[in-house]
């Protein structure tokens, strides 16, 4: 942990520095540091920016950003050939991959605001954020897996009582960290305490609940988690390649090595990588269907009922179009427009949030277990939200609430009194003549 | 909002100053200034405390006690009997009520984090706190509105997009103020924009999101939030009665003026109340009945099949008990003991926990806005905790899991396709006319 709040210099620095003309307080000590005979203030004066600039002299602007090029890339291709590895053997292990994240970037935030003279003297401050990170990742993975797995765990005669009442333990076992907490309040340390406490939140919330939305994402089927991953990190690599290739404008203060033009550029190709993607993800069940069984992998394969959105569908085109009358499409290739939009406009906001936040710590990175890249949750910044948003946006516009008639005629006959299922024959109806189904309401004549 | 920063005496200080022995940089200025001649340090040698100490010394202690108690006692009663009218005249005006401290309270609590001359300098920071406050409660009351409220929402034609893209659409308004607030961050005010970040959100969860469900209890039934509140308000007057005449040992150092014997004399206090209490309340539809009228008040009550927990239950005793062969007693005569239990030894950590943010940003009330007893937040902080509680007891160990009407429509809505519609429809009614409720089937003029 000791070198994370140093000053590193791990050849990132680019064409940014200079550009960030009104230097804050808590700008990033390193990068101004990074071109010698800039003017950089009375802050750089320090001894560990002297060191570093006598070890950067030698070495070229060109050869510096050569080096970071190839070692991100290299980083880059091991990390995408684990997550294939993981991908293709099964869900299980890409949930295993998405809880170490959680866990490892939890880690990394909460360190970040850990202050370690004040920490030592209070002895349960590291263990009640661990606390809080169990209790949410019990009550998260237990939500899940009762959703999931109803039919398995409301006929165990064990798991039941765990199953219904999953949420008041979970707030019993909150309300017990939460006391804890309250009890070892000590005069002197409350601010240390009140921060570490506001903190621990944000970063539950920030990072383990959006994670775990990514985890639901997998259980819907492979597609939802890959194509917002692999999005986010096409997204990413174009805004690289686009920015040090033609880049000129800045895009926010907060990252100066952002370029307006990698950011349009990039959100270009998102948008045709994500269609060429989702044309060939398409064909696979073992990617389009939700995990029915946790032991398939690419070669044994998925079995389901096709998401219509997978499904090709005739659109007809005006009278008045040229040669063409109609042509055809599968759904999901406009959604993932939307997909790749998103990606390529918002999730960076991801990573410049993050920014801002090393910039409060003065930190470089949130760690160093990746070399070229920091920490893991400076990889994973944009991942968390294009998760959320892939989760919501499933929810709302691609998932298909699997009812069967006959299940809902069961409910409504055993459950329902007469007054009611009259009630629902008449709402029903509304709602077929509303939309434009049949034409004219139910005349019921009621005898009650 | 000048006042609340400053130094107030209030008249509160009781019997407390003097027990807290190992005085904090944190500790609460003006009690320590009550006590003229205590040995309270060199912190209180300036200039506000002297004039207080010169203000203080004519008023006996007893004369203080006297004030406080009369003061407290009187805006007791009057929030009391402002409580009770709106509670009688129907569950919207509690809805109000709520909705009402949810708002204050939560511009208590983002005011105490205000630098205001920075905030000055940033124009957005306090719109953007208001945003969020928007966007979490457009999300909280759709949710519940959805809800409760299904059998309209989904029928209409207009409200229905919204009813089903509910979650999606709160989440693109969150998203919206995240991006706003990471372009608006400003170079040397990051820390300061982050704090107001994290405290907002702080502010959301534990008041907004808590006082929801407060809200949520009021539909399953104005007792399920006429108890908690009045088990906490009953606790805090015993802690506070039991405290002043037999209270010695000190319970908490956050809290001076809690005694031991006062936290543990409520408890006994409140058990018999929540006993009595309930037993009224369980008389009265109007209490006990989900809300499936909001046009209901206390003298056109509520109908509905009352829940069992309601029901008295004959409970036979063991062979050996003399006299009696068993007893008559409805079940929630002992879901009331945990009721009680929890307002008593948990609830008041909420209290604590307030105490403490008060203490970390050195002030003596969060608001002034109930004479004699500070601001709303100050009367409110252990409702929070205790609310949320019982919506969570409410939900896994009271309510029945009831096919409700709403719950199918929006299953057949969401899940089945129009031709399954129109089965369903049919069915029904064929079912209808089968019991004989109706004579004659449903015509539908089918023009699929």
């Amino acid at each position: 942990m000791a070198p994370r709040r140093g000053i590193k210099f791990n050849h990132r620095n680019g064409h940014s520095s200079g550009v960030d003309a009104r230097r804050s307080s808590f700008s990033d000590i390193s990068e101004g540091a990074s071109q010698p005979g800039s003017p950089i203030g009375p802050k750089s004066a320090s001894g560990s920016d002297v060191a570093l600039e006598l070890q950067e002299q030698p070495i070229s602007e060109y050869e510096k950003k050569k080096q970071t090029f190839i070692t991100r890339t290299i980083w880059t291709l091991v990390m995408i050939g684990a997550f294939f590895g993981a991908m293709f053997m099964g869900h299980i292990y890409i949930i295993i991959i998405v809880t170490a994240v959680q866990v490892v970037s939890f880690k990394e935030v909460i360190a970040i605001a850990n202050v370690p003279s004040r920490a030592r003297r209070l002895r349960f401050t590291k263990a009640l954020n661990w606390y809080w990170l169990a209790t949410t990742m019990y009550f998260l993975y237990g939500e899940s897996v009762i959703y999931y797995f109803k039919h398995i765990v409301l006929v165990d005669k064990v798991l039941l009582p765990f199953a219904t009442h999953h949420r008041f333990i979970s707030f019993m076992l909150y309300v017990i960290g939460f006391v804890f907490f309250v009890t070892s309040l000590q005069a002197g340390h409350y601010k240390f305490q009140f921060t570490q406490f506001a903190w621990t939140h944000m970063a539950l919330y920030l990072i383990v609940v959006q994670a775990h939305f990514i985890m639901n994402n997998v259980f819907e089927g492979m597609i939802w988690f890959f194509l917002p991953v692999s999005l986010v990190i096409c997204n990413d690599i174009f805004a690289y390649i686009v920015g040090i290739t033609v880049g000129r404008t800045q895009l926010i203060k907060l990252s100066p090595k952002k370029t307006v033009e990698g950011f349009l550029g990039a959100w270009i190709f998102t948008v045709i990588f994500g269609v060429l993607m989702t044309n060939v993800l398409m064909r696979y069940k073992y990617f389009i269907c939700p995990v029915n069984d946790l032991g398939a992998n690419l070669w044994t394969g998925l079995e389901c009922v096709v998401n219509p959105v997978f499904v090709p569908h005739t659109y007809q085109l005006p009278i008045w179009f040229p040669y063409f009358k109609s042509f055809s499409m599968a759904p999901m290739q406009m959604h993932i427009l939307m997909f790749a939009t998103f990606a390529s406009l918002i999730a960076p906001f991801g990573g410049f949030f993050a920014s801002g936040l090393k910039r409060t710590f003065k930190i470089k990175d949130f760690g160093d277990s990746i070399p070229g890249h920091g920490g893991i949750t400076d990889r994973m910044d944009c991942q968390f939200i294009m998760g959320f948003f892939a989760y919501m946006y499933y929810h709302s516009f691609i998932a298909l609430y699997k009812v069967s008639l006959g299940g809902v005629i069961e409910q409504v006959i055993t459950g329902l009194s007469p007054r009611e299922q009259m009630e629902l024959v008449k709402g029903i109806s509304k709602h077929l003549v509303n939309q434009g189904v049949i034409t004219e309401g139910v005349r019921l004549p009621v005898q009650l």
